[in-house]
């Protein structure tokens, strides 16, 4: 059977991704690059990402899965700043045994991602990659100037928070690797899962924290490991209280199921959730404003004076034993 | 004999990465994000560029020649705009073979191309990539509202100019390939395998593009096939006098030697030079220009009314056929 044709690089462009450039400054993908007119009295925010298949996802894996989360881990990182989304530049790499439906599905995903946050596809390069699919975005944000919120700045006393729940994407890692087989497979599995595939950015919490965090960051490498890098970046230590860390329903029955699960859960990483210092007077004012924005936080500890690594208390009142504490892209 | 541990992801940022990191927007790289704060009255120009080993480079490339074409490639691409390069983000996938000399002979190559532009890195990414390396470079530049040149725009008329010297990139890489093989093989070959190695982004005649171009771009896949899209988007059609195109001694050397390779010089690509659509009355304004920043700029042709791609006339003053007139990385 002959093999079908496959696009070129222009026609994956025009049929594709000239669709996803509606901005003007994107010029409709016909120029060597786009154009930012930020407002007066506003600064931009740029994080970049890369994915690549076997490393933080599967190459298997659903094209429209890959595409929200390379799309959505870099919308986290922008929301965790205080920033609202303006725009993204997508670099994707095709493995050699890519196809035209493919592309079509990966897109597909993009527009309605797009269309969800209301972003659009600024510019970008299309390629092949004999070794390995990888997809690498470049978000750009704003805020009103002077507002981004960093990793330091916060203060003793201060309040930690989390948006969401923590946990769900580690442990469908590990039910997916066949490291954890939970009893009532399927419909405890499913969300978790589900939870790895889809990151959720926190966009309509990025008021609240340009309004009341003194330092914030998002829970990409795990909670534990990234609240560590909030505490030294601000020249403190910090407590986290495990039993107040939201778990999903599925997680907690997990846990229930087999403790050690939640050293895996506060561990883990692939989270996306925000994690951010609020001082004790504005904490009512910041979880009023996360109500209002439908998005769940929790109290799940505090920042104090002092040095190394955070403390996390168990549910007996004592410390808990983690282990390694951070996730690290190279270890893995 | 044992293997030397290597450094971790958190390492590599502290010894390699930070010390590039001197523009206040990227926080020494200890944020999720970096920050921009354009003046009034600036836009902001974005490109991203993706190199893989195997495609834009070979593996075993010199480290330093992989990281001065993965950012120059960028630094192009803001030249052709007009616009004056700021920073960078990039995200650096490493095989599985990687190691630290690596990484300090990549480094030590950025740190030296920051400081002949001018710039600094901004933020970035390092990960494993399982299948090979890969570099992504997302390059900002900036330039006065409004003035931002387009690859459309040029008028019936325009005359066209190139800086440089064109298709010594693509005869170096045949020359690599083995492909063609020069007589007087050493002396003739190494400027052109330097040429493929490492562009020379023309930033120096920027404000001269902003002041004088009607249109331009960056010649990346080949003159003849990035003249026929600058021809397309200003909806006209185009001359090339390839009498008057530029080689260096050692392509014109290979050319009289096999004529045939004219052809290769003038659609190869990677050749990363400016072509401008100037017009006439500008013409003597835009070289004087040129010549003030020391960048050698030729006349080769011109802008016509019609449409179809670009006409390529020969030293006979006939038509040239060129056969493949541009460059898709899906088809090398």
């Amino acid at each position: 059977m002959a093999r079908r044709r496959r696009p070129g690089e222009f026609e994956l462009i025009e049929r594709y991704f000239r669709p996803l450039a509606g901005d003007p400054g994107a010029f409709a993908l016909a120029d060597d690059a786009a154009m930012l007119r930020p407002k007066a009295g506003e600064d931009l925010v740029v994080t970049t990402d890369f994915l690549g298949a076997g490393i933080h996802f599967f190459a298997d894996d659903p094209p429209e899965s890959i595409a929200r989360k390379a799309l959505r881990v870099n919308l986290s990182d922008l929301a965790a700043k205080g920033a609202e989304p303006v725009g993204y530049l997508l670099a994707l790499a095709l493995a050699s045994d890519w196809d035209e439906a493919w592309v079509r599905h990966f897109t597909s995903a993009l527009r309605a991602d797009q269309k969800s946050y209301g972003i659009s596809l600024l510019g970008g390069d299309t390629s092949r990659a004999p070794g390995g699919m990888s997809v690498t975005i470049t978000a750009i944000g704003r805020l009103p100037k002077g507002t981004m919120v960093h990793r330091e700045g916060a203060r003793a006393g201060d309040l930690l928070f989390v948006s969401g729940t923590i946990g769900d994407a580690a442990l469908g890692l590990r039910i997916r690797l066949g490291q954890v087989s939970p009893k009532p497979a399927a419909a405890m599995a499913r969300p978790l899962l589900d939870r790895y595939l889809h990151p959720q950015p926190r966009i309509a919490l990025a008021a609240a924290i340009r309004a009341h965090a003194t330092a914030a960051m998002d829970v990409s490498d795990g909670l534990v490991g990234d609240f560590a890098h909030m505490c030294k970046a601000s020249g403190l230590a910090g407590e986290i209280d495990a039993a107040n860390v939201p778990l999903s329903k599925s997680a907690a029955a997990l846990v229930t199921e087999e403790p050690a699960l939640l050293a895996t859960a506060l561990t883990g990483g692939d989270d996306y959730e925000i994690l951010a210092a609020i001082p004790p007077r504005e904490a009512a004012e910041f979880a009023a404003k996360a109500k209002a924005a439908r998005v769940p936080v929790a109290r799940i500890g505090r920042l104090v004076r002092g040095r190394g690594g955070p403390v996390v208390i168990g549910r007996t009142g004592r410390p808990m034993n983690l282990g390694r504490a951070s996730f690290d892209h190279f270890g893995r």
